[in-house]
């Protein structure tokens, strides 16, 4: 166990952003949110999975909904607690550690603030292993834990609480709350005790993600190789950089609630074929012009600035950036059959099989 | 108090209709409903407002959402029940007797759907007076009752419970968890003691509805003069026939989930100008062409079979059919301030001022 500190958490929020593999909202706003969280409340421990107590009661937690609205619609700070109020009130149970369902993006940041408040720590792993898109993309769903019932809050106090069967439909109705509570919404569910914590998460992503933020603070002569350089030494194993290049085009539209589009790379190196990468949110697939995939979800795909690494979320793509584009393999929990059903590439409606990077 | 009968059933559905203003949904699926949920469960009884006792535990209860998809989606008959045991287990309480949220319409059936498995009595009134489209639009809501918690189930076993601060804002987060829900919900809300109900109810409402069918059964030469007859009676108290005519004209769509439209009526009498009737799933004002207003919201206003007297609903409206419009004065409890701030004509953006009929 060890206390999450001010560095920390700025390092969090570069690593998050990696892991985010282009969604998974900017965690700038969720980074101000936990240090004012923790100024308030005092400081919180981070806690390494196989430490967690067999009979702990651990519920995940993160925000739903378009990631921009955040600019407009400003958290009171309170909402997350407020769901998870509202999920002790429901279930009777007394929660004693919370898990990320998200470590990508801005979701690293809403378990710091709500353990803050509620004084408890923030187990080290989450249900993604990066950002997915949906409430059932998650390891806890993949490997039998109940996705239901979800609290759901929002920055008013109006409270939604949704008992359903499966996975997918929470999400469904999860969702649709919360674009009635106005876009945003705070979401605690995945209930579940310590040994089960153990059984169905992705190991240590908090500290993956605040390892990667230390990596690029330390301004390495060349940033992308000492990342691919730290990955080699954790249990994501591989990375590597699969195209580097000018952003050539980006065609992006709001459908059905999420960000779609492709973007199109020109590498520098003039005889090698351009890149597309698929977009819905997250980077989905990365596949050169004769349809060769080079990387795919649920494998990482970030696109990193040439200079610095730092991730470019896809609301930031621009013609004539230049950049890296990194993939990373995910762990073992990740890559199962059971896995892949519920976020390999056949769950975004793609046709190409899995492939390990790196196989 | 009085059992519910069979006779009662078939009779409640005819006079639902007329209180439905147009709206409501047809009642016809529900009676069945009701029927089978009496023969499986046993009989229900009718207990009048004035006799619910102080310190009982009331809840009110309704479908939620397109009546049309009440024919695709058919109701399993223990959505409402689960809606019910949901209500009870979030708070805590043991419902001891169910008032309509709405008489008119398809919503006169559902609370006895719910009594019928509960073994607790359906209080004769309700908290409309007649069918509206919001759940906020209750006379529950205009006293003071708050509509939180709602709780939500559907034919599937999914459960949803709101808490909010306002009831319009129960709408809101209701009705968007109901479209989720394919369209059609059933809704348990409005908690409170006995003898809060008997301030904040429009009594008398399931004995009137039944009332108008009995009417109707009777076969009078003249059935609309028999309806009027039979109003008077009532504390509803002034009804009449405000044009007779033809259909000559049905503008309709659908719009932000509503039927929203405009029917025009050609009197058989030459001399008489054209009436239209503006519809917002109910039938909101009858006026003149000059701009004269006949009747409008709350009072009720329902098109007539010229023959039978049978309602026709909104989406049952044709071209050519031959019709008597009949208006009928809401009780004082409907037409105060308070109530008409709630759903009198500027709840539905018209620009007239309430007239009561017949003043």
């Amino acid at each position: 166990m060890a206390i999450i500190t001010d560095q920390d958490i700025d390092d969090l929020a570069v690593g998050a952003a990696v892991l985010g593999t282009g969604g998974g909202g900017d965690p700038y706003i969720g980074k101000l949110l936990a240090k004012a969280a923790i100024e308030q409340y005092g400081p919180v421990d981070l806690i390494a999975l196989e430490d967690v107590p067999d009979g702990a009661t651990v519920v995940a937690c993160g925000a739903m909904g378009a990631p921009t609205i955040l600019i407009e619609k400003i958290p009171s700070g309170d909402e997350g607690n407020l769901a998870l109020e509202s999920y002790e009130d429901h279930t009777g149970v007394n929660v004693d550690a919370i898990i990320p369902f998200e470590a990508g993006g801005i979701n690293s940041m809403v378990p710091i603030i709500l353990a803050a408040k509620k004084r408890v720590p923030v187990i080290d792993a989450d249900g993604m292993g990066r950002a997915f898109p949906q409430l059932e993309m998650e390891t806890f769903n993949v490997y039998g834990v109940p996705a239901s019932p979800v609290a759901v809050a929002d920055e008013r106090g109006n409270r939604v609480l949704i008992e359903t069967q499966d996975a997918a439909k929470a999400e469904w109705l999860a969702r649709g709350v919360t674009i009635r509570m106005g876009g945003q919404a705070y979401i605690v569910n995945y209930g579940m005790d310590g040994r089960t914590t153990k059984r169905v998460s992705v190991p240590a992503t908090m500290s993956l993600a605040i390892g990667i933020g230390r990596t690029l603070r330390a301004q390495h002569r060349n940033p992308v190789e000492a990342l691919i350089s730290y990955f080699s030494g954790t249990h994501y194993g591989y990375a590597e950089v699969i195209t580097a290049g000018k952003i050539a085009d980006v065609a992006r539209k709001e459908q059905n609630g999420w960000s779609v589009g492709i973007a199109t790379i020109e590498p520098f190196d003039p005889s090698k074929p351009k890149v597309k990468i698929r977009i819905q949110n997250e980077n989905l697939v990365a596949e050169e012009e004769d349809g060769r995939v080079l990387a795919i979800v649920p494998d990482l795909i970030t696109i990193l600035d040439i200079d610095t690494a730092e991730a470019i979320t896809t609301e930031r793509l621009r013609y004539g950036q230049r950049v890296n584009v990194l993939a990373v393999r995910v762990p073992p929990i990740m890559r199962t059959p059971e896995a892949l059903a519920v976020f390999g590439p056949s769950a975004f409606g793609l046709s190409q099989a899995y492939q390990p990077l790196g196989s």
